[in-house]
């Protein structure tokens, strides 16, 4: 997976996170930081959900055409464990 | 979609619910009852999982398989919008 | 814990989550019964939250005001377990 | 809020963050990455629960104990605020 789209959202994902270090280290108001925290969340679940939709338009959608039944049946076992995991952050 | 496993799930989480309607009526502590309503949430989420596991093997399996690239397209928006959902819930 | 908006907002949720128990009855595509549950989800969501509020400014402030440490530690920790649980559900 | 445990576990996601750039950049396998930004997502989560502690023990007892109303209703708003976009995160 190489994706210029991705790689810009997780850097800019990151200069905030280095954002919130520094609030840390000023000693910013807790609720403060919680918030922010709380948007590199959001940010992530985009990034999250922007890789697995090109994921499940090439490799899913390659593996499920194919004729291998074990490969169909992992890539679609990897879409249901990253969705139970999502609903459990 | 008939299933009889996610029937029964549900209807077990639908006596769960009727549970805390009476905890509230009968003036229950009310974190006791926040930490039913999340026992709620998480029985839910497991049926979500389920429901979709089978979708994905039945449904999206089928339409992948298939030679219409708009029904292929559809089934793939519809997962990654319920992602999306999961995501933020 | 009584409370009238809460109580009709969990039957409200339970009329919701037994119109799903009859879609999946009816073999309903899966794709909408899981947005069903979604919804119900963001439902109880809405509710913890309002029990949340009516608890801070009541048992909390309460027992935070009064003068027994170990009540207090109490309420604080159950704060702190119910947001924990929160952000896995 | 200056607090070192904080603000080590905030450096070490970063240091997780950075590895997920760098993975995105090496074309990683999309459910990889996916995995570990859920991975970065928990992390953060145990951020916000330990930062949360900190402050109902500290800011929260202090304000409600105190005096002035306005500051007691303002500082149980905002854990309100924090526990609702808890739920969507």
């Amino acid at each position: 997976m190489q994706n210029q789209d991705t790689l810009q959202r997780l850097k800019t994902i990151d200069g905030h996170l280095r954002g919130i270090i520094r609030m840390v280290e000023d000693d910013a108001y807790c609720i403060d930081v919680i918030k922010q925290v709380q948007a590199v969340q959001a940010a992530l679940n985009k990034v999250s959900e922007a890789i697995l939709k090109d994921h499940l338009s090439s490799c899913v959608t390659t593996a499920i055409r194919g004729e291998d039944p074990n490969e169909r049946a992992r890539v679609l076992e990897e879409i249901t464990d990253v969705f139970a995991t999502s609903q459990k952050n």
